[in-house]
């Protein structure tokens, strides 16, 4: 592709080496950037999510010239197919998919609990059925890691159980500690050592428990710290009440990533309270079902009350959908089952997450954070001070 | 778009000028320029085909990029969704579409004729029945070049009936009259200046109508001239037959246009026998089911046998994919449905056939046109000369 990275060589033993630049006077949000073998994130990022080898219906140049610093590559799909020792023999996933900034890799564990009644768990790992021809395969913590070595991630996530919601206090106390005890078998797997190693905090919807395996993987030691077990079902306020238990026990000097979350809302609320890393399906899922996210909410492009709009989806953004299409002709291109409905609802979501996410760390580096939270409330609900 | 055409001013009364720059000395190959009021369009030339207002899987700037210096549009898929009166408030195709350069629309005849039992012709015209919902229709010669001119059409073809092969020859006679009719209708109807309009040359498989049909347009006068009905199911010896027969009667000064038009083979033998323009869906809809072209032949990415191919598509093209992707990761992209595949896939076949165009062009210029189709068919055989 044509980007090319200039980055710093970095530290073998310190493969993410997070600067933290600043740090919310009225929030807890942090603006810092986050240094990988290829390449710098600057953070708070979103990272789209690039299921299998590619992030739906974009090429890498336009990820590139939306801002797209760091993509997520899925663990479980990859190794089902096309297979994560045939994308090692050809380079790795980079080389593979045509992007050579930092990826950062799930470990298979999210879905491979999703598989529900084809999958068995013991201390071992977990024992399922491919979604894709039922055959019989078993992960382990050194096989997930394995598998994102193999796939050349910048920065590779502990094998754990992403717990459902509700379950019961003690199931969730066994998860938990179970997860911890794989977590700490994924350091000890680890050999590539220009890759970053995040561990997961879990723990439900319980703070001692979160607590618990905050210290526990605190113990353990990692480059990075995730919250998982989050957008799981549960209502937003008990999500942040989960954010503002864990977030806090957490090193400052060490980026920490709320995985599969979320809305534009939950982005900034989770910035807010000090997390520094996204990713969610939100952006591209919903571009393909024609929904559109803008400054004043969520468009569905399927509307019959779009036909003759000449308007662009958001006439605030600047985005190259914004620039040269009508609401009209993204309704029709949806309307006919267009490829390209999906290329540019994706181009436009894509765009609208990463801007914001550049207008939170600019509103943070100038200390403006809690203002541009208002602002963005206020342009969704315009009525609000009337 | 950012692709801005600078073209000299037309004379209003000739919205078409074909340029003749050079005849073949061994061929009846043509090298060209058709100045229309959108810009210039260097022929031989193929036109992408954009059927709903988008050529599947591509933006305009992809087009642009790979040499698409002219496209095609469906005036009865745009009719019936999102209908031309819409598109005209809109500016036009052009400006809804976001392309800027020429486009040649058809006359609708094509695929109303195609819906067979949904049809019903007469003097006047045809009823049918839309594909998209079932209700009723007309279309008239009159009606086509109304919703050409309210596309903004910078080339017109006039409506006529693309007749089935095989018929009897007294069918092919009595539609091949009707045809000149309602050619002349079209002329007679058509009010917008600066839009060119074409006649189709019809009269089946037979040399006689052929004769015919070609002299009623000529005596009416158009701006270029078509050959309709080909590549309905005759063989190929059959379709260049008629080819021999019919371009030699056309006016010298005037782009003569093979429609629907077709393997690369057949571009090379129509552009020999003297044919300017094509379109067809080959390229495109080959893509989308992974039939690749390549200078070789063709490729069917989803085999078993391009699992492990480091190779690209072709290793002697040089397009954006070839550059940047493996044949292993476009199987990937097919086998998992991935939008990216009919991206690609399409990109890179768009870009053989612009390129067989351009190459066809060179050699003409050159002098060498004999020798370029000899080195065509010898990579596709490279058994032939041992």
């Amino acid at each position: 592709m044509m980007v090319k990275n200039t980055h710093k060589e970095l530290d073998q033993a310190k493969p993410a080496q997070f600067e933290l630049l600043k740090v919310c006077r009225d929030t807890q949000a942090r603006r810092g950037i986050l240094h990988t073998r290829r390449g710098a994130v600057q953070t708070p990022a979103f990272m789209p999510v690039g299921t299998q080898g590619t992030v739906k219906g974009m090429l890498p140049e336009q990820l590139a010239e939306i801002g797209a610093e760091i993509i997520l590559g899925n663990t479980y799909h990859l190794y089902l197919r096309p297979g994560h020792e045939r994308i090692a023999r050809f380079g790795g996933l980079h080389r593979f998919m045509n992007w050579n900034r930092p990826i950062l890799t799930d470990s298979g564990g999210y879905q491979v609990f999703s598989l529900g009644d084809l999958r068995r768990i013991d201390e071992q790992g977990v024992r399922f059925q491919s979604h894709l021809d039922g055959s019989a395969h078993s992960l382990t913590p050194e096989l997930s890691i394995a598998i994102q070595e193999a796939l050349g991630a910048d920065i590779m996530m502990v094998f754990d159980e992403c717990i459902p919601h509700p379950s019961t206090r003690a199931y969730v106390a066994e998860s938990t500690a179970r997860s911890s005890r794989w977590a700490a078998r994924c350091k000890a797997a680890k050999t590539d050592r220009g890759a970053a190693l995040f561990g997961i905090v879990q723990g439900g919807m319980d703070m001692a428990l979160r607590q618990a395996s905050a210290g526990d993987l605190i113990e353990i030691g990692f480059d990075g710290y995730a919250l998982g077990g989050l957008s799981v079902g549960e209502t937003a306020e008990l999500m942040y009440q989960v954010m503002e238990w864990t977030l806090p026990l957490l090193p400052q000097d060490r980026p920490r990533y709320v995985m599969g979350v979320g809305t534009p809302e939950n982005l900034i609320e989770a910035v807010a309270r000090g997390a520094d890393m996204f990713d969610c399906v939100m952006p591209t899922r919903n571009a393909r079902n024609g929904v559109l996210f803008t400054g004043f909410g969520k468009v569905s492009i399927k509307q019959a009350r779009y036909l003759d709009d000449q308007t662009p989806i958001d006439p605030d953004c600047f985005c190259y959908v914004c620039r040269n299409y009508t609401r009209a002709y993204l309704r029709h291109l949806y309307q006919s089952n267009e490829i390209l409905a999906s290329v540019l609802n994706t181009t436009h979501n894509l765009y609208y997450y990463l801007h914001l996410m550049q207008g939170m760390r600019e509103a943070i580096t100038t200390g403006r954070f809690r203002q541009f939270r208002d602002e963005f409330y206020r342009k969704r609900n315009p009525d609000a001070n009337s």
